[in-house]
């Protein structure tokens, strides 16, 4: 096959997931719903991020649709927890799409105000190609990861609109140098904030928190 | 465009990648060069795993075939030991291919047998779909990231020849169960072996290497 072919499917898969997301995003704007896409590596605290960002949530009602390649041990977590949440396999694929979230969307009842958090595939590639109807990207790196991640993988970086460096307990025992990741970070994306957290201790939430319900009541 | 057509596109891709990477194989087979496709999440420790083997290789001469999306940052690194080696930027792609690995061995001077290694783009999922023309597979993981990895992630380790769990000199500081990891590596892997390793200290490199030079002997 000709890379001219290639790159006109490309072309065609990511416009039809454009369009199809941007009726995602205008349905859940009409509904009062804020929808987060949470993206980051196989490991990076994504759920973890989850719920101690739901513990502190004020009077905004979470919502989650778990995306996985396989298993629904996230999804199993969080119903625990009494978050509505609905699971997508997507059996294979890297990231999740826009008419993947329409559909989990509909299976979603979505009767009052809140947030709509979208936990997408554990990879720092993929997912930033795609938009899947949200309000806001919020990017999870971490401290054990190390600090050329921006370098390696620009796109996630640049396309954030808030990051969150995660495993901050684990600072002491690592080679982390925040200010070649933080040079890396700026140089794509000048504004969005950058948190330090630590899912494992909770320090750090209250900031993510307070941007998510500002961002939303701007909505 | 139809999902009938999307398949269609997908196969042929695939198709066109496997006829490649098997003349890749051969090439390399015939010149007595061992290959090493190395697989891990972004930060898993692929460089550091790559430093820790190469200064134990005893009579085999390394060489590496560098994958990332952007930057040459772990090839700077590489070259300042005195390996041989060359830079693929994928400029977005999330994976490496064989067409990319047939042009990067044109670029290499394979003087002498020895042991190719190509370090993947960091990414837990796509590169485990595409053969580049290895002769094993190796897939670093962490204990950071948790042990959950080989239910969400399948693929990677169904595919694995060896499995290395990284960074476990970190283990007293984080929550990770081993028995449950176990569990699932096994269930989708009977046979490859794991080694428990730290990119930082060293420790526990000296078995991957002499696994390595085993199976390069073998071929």
């Amino acid at each position: 096959m000709s890379e001219t072919k290639k790159i006109e499917v490309m072309e065609n898969i990511l416009s039809e997931n454009d369009t199809i997301a941007a009726e995602v995003n205008r349905a859940m704007t009409e509904k009062g719903i804020f929808v987060v896409n949470v993206m980051g590596a196989p490991g990076a605290g994504k759920t973890s991020t989850l719920k101690q960002v739901i513990r502190r949530l004020h009077g905004l009602k979470p919502y989650v649709i778990e995306g996985d390649i396989e298993s629904d041990l996230d999804t199993v977590t969080l119903r625990a927890l009494g978050v509505e949440t609905v699971q997508i396999n997507t059996g294979g694929a890297c990231h999740l799409d826009s008419p993947l979230i329409r559909k989990a969307t509909e299976d979603l009842k979505l009767p009052s105000k809140g947030v709509l958090f979208i936990e997408n595939i554990g990879n720092l590639v993929c997912p930033a190609e795609f938009v899947i109807g949200e309000h806001v990207k919020l990017l999870i790196v971490t401290a054990t990861d190390g600090s050329d991640k921006p370098y390696k993988y620009p796109l996630a970086f640049e396309k954030a609109d808030a990051i969150l460096l995660n495993k901050v307990d684990l600072l002491p025992y690592v080679e982390f140098e925040e200010l070649f990741f933080m040079n890396g970070v700026r140089a794509l994306n000048k504004h969005a904030p950058v948190f330090k957290v630590s899912g494992k201790t909770g320090d750090g939430y209250d900031e993510v928190v307070r941007w998510i319900e500002q961002k939303a009541a701007e909505q």
